[in-house]
């Protein structure tokens, strides 16, 4: 049991982390298939040979579940943690499938499946540069939220103006949420072009628009890199003043 | 009287916070619920509880209006401040609206009640991380603004020969104004496609003034970064440098 | 004589700052009036007021161009200097659309006119934060220059592979050069979409050159924040080295 | 036979400085004709002349690869190597094409001759400014890999979630693949606009992808900005540290 968990839990022995690979592979193969399935043309041609590979990775999922849970010390603690959760949404679907195959939430409750994708979250994280850089976001992270939060506010108050702009004159500029939306898509620097300015008025307002948003999208990129740089900076103080006799390594 | 100016202008006390984040609420919900109206789907619907709630709103900021100018010290003094304006003139709309209902100018009259935004934009300046962002962006302020004036500039400029090139064979550049703005578009690399190029020359010319676009996007990002990375490092040259006896903090 | 070309050509007297504030507004204004002309609307019905204007427009700049070959030095310098050649290409098309009214080429030669937007370049260049600029984005030209050359002949290739896969299936993947003009719009993240893939394999491909254009727009950026960063350390340098004796000042 | 490879394969001698424009500049033209003879318009026009300076290009090229294989120490390394591949690829294709005029894969062989942009690749690669880019680019290659990959599966998540939002109400979003290549296009601010949300939770489901784009174009920027700047920095240390004695130089 206790060999099963540290291949499982662990990634440390040759043989854990063949098992995180297989593990790995499986996952990114059940999702491919599960898009592939969506295409109309795919998905009705080859119904059968989906369903059963469908099965298989249910059959599979569902054993590795219960092998986790057999081997965790405390299963109650690993069931509702997150990926305790993610593991059991992942498989339920497939059993309702099987129960209730003409449900009417039936692409809902598929859909489900695809919370496998944390999964992959999860494995990767581990990596030694996606630390490092989650680490770097992390700190960062309050300013970009409260600096998005702004552009948010921008983006609603310009939205609402180019409402009143537009409203009677283009038929795409049908509310203001509707606007708020067109504002976003501009200020990002996205453009669909579904909704576009048509008046002289709202053509020089959105010209306004996106040079601001041009200019603003330095904010985040220059949080980010000053924050980076600060990282470094740090490590390079410490090296430097070797000389000083005390080691300088706060945080 | 005293207590509700500490109440309602001052943020130290629990009561006066309390205040703070229950005007942010309905501030919000009053935004909120002034642009669901203007969903006609929604609008039409549900008219007479759209007024109701209106009616409640504008009764709740009339008090509060009332309230600010009795606990003011000078009350001519907020009136005429900025956010004493803006309180004013989102309350008047409502007013304006139950007096002349039929107003032509309804919509315009309205959409000034929007103006609420500004007052959620005032409460969340205080937040430390937004006050650090805002100092950084004012600094470089005088330095982006000079970049976006040339980035104007040469839109005006690159839309003209655009419009030179494409307007005998494009029904989308009708005018310069038009080309202009199109030449926004691009550089800001928004990109609606409302108006594209259509010839070969306009194309070739497009594809350079997307890929200078592409590269000068680097220039308020690369300002920022360095502002918001020499501000650190002075911090650090302050800390380092107490062994030199004298501390340097300029500026 | 003197104190004209000081008025005109210098601009730290009083009276030279007022002549250039004047010329600043005539030049803009004349700018704007060219622009509104070319509106259909606009141009047909006020086609007099305009001639008008032009007309003034003429006048006024054909003086200050008389005025500047007199009062300066060398006239043959002046006229065959980069603003010299601006003043006179900017005259010039007005007097060509007096001779020949009905001229084929009379809109191309009226672009010219166009090109007083070099003298507002040429003034606002002088303010010390465009100075600034111009320094950075000069020492990181050459960088800039070689990395655009790789986004070239990246989209070049990337746009030639494109066309191989689309070109049977979409319309808008005419030819190379055609395709090209799309990847360059992708790799910028520009994006208008009057070209776009619609098979498989062509938006799996589009996808990737997205993600890369994505990624690599952090490239001038990073070479800008760091030239920038890097001057700023330099100055920090020779600051805290004073006690070095010896000023610290490479390149 | 010695002085051959001076010529051919390295760039000190005047000789060989010439020949490496004159190979440059033949490379460029081919590819420019490769690329008109696309255009349909130009192709059947001038069929017979492109016909003539595709046969002169394929004689000039075959000789210099039989040159490259003559003066070279050992022709079998050279003809497996890169290059050695993209030299035969790009000339093989014409000479299929003359023996097998009338092919059915004849676009797809033609096409192997853009290979040769390659060459061009492998010419300017050894610019000094391009060398210092591409050792900055390697060195945050992995983090930016890295980073790149969090964004395909998160593009692969937001586009799984946008299928179940649109799906029965949007005829763009026909599959999962085809949601995520929305999502890819959303996410990395390019924006088509060829498939575009419609419900109201869409729209607002595809706002909160938009300003994650946004936010997270940062990342890569930030990385490569400080990596650049560490790099300066760097070399800063060592030019100081000349009194500490030793030479700080690692990695």
């Amino acid at each position: 049991k206790r060999r099963l968990f540290e291949v499982i839990f662990q990634s440390h022995t040759p043989s854990a982390k063949l098992f995180d690979i297989i593990l790995f592979m499986l996952i990114l193969a059940s999702i491919i298939i599960l898009m592939l399935e969506t295409i109309p043309a795919l998905g009705s041609k080859y119904y059968l040979p989906f369903k059963m590979v469908d099965f298989f990775f249910m059959i599979i999922f569902t054993i590795e579940y219960i092998l986790r849970i057999i081997c965790v010390k405390s299963p109650r603690k690993y069931i509702f943690s997150f990926y305790g959760m993610v593991d059991l949404l992942a498989i339920l679907p497939s059993y309702l499938e099987f129960i209730f195959p003409q449900s009417h939430l039936l692409m809902l409750v598929r859909s489900f499946r695809l919370l496998r994708i944390f999964r992959i979250f999860n494995m990767v994280k581990f990596l030694d540069e996606s630390r490092m850089l989650l680490f770097a976001i992390i700190r960062s992270f309050r300013k970009i939220v409260i600096f998005l939060f702004f552009v948010v506010l921008l983006a609603i108050f310009l939205g609402s103006v180019m409402y009143v702009i537009e409203y009677e004159h283009n038929p795409g500029f049908t509310s203001i949420p509707q606007s708020i939306y067109w504002s976003i898509v501009t200020i990002t620097t996205v453009g669909y072009g579904d909704v576009a300015p048509m008046t002289a008025l709202g053509k020089i307002f959105a010209s306004f628009i996106m040079i601001l948003g041009y200019a603003i999208i330095a904010v985040p990129t220059g949080i980010l890199s000053s924050d980076l740089s600060r990282r470094y900076a740090r490590k390079k103080i410490s090296i430097r003043c070797d000389e000083c006799l005390y080691e300088d390594n706060p945080d």
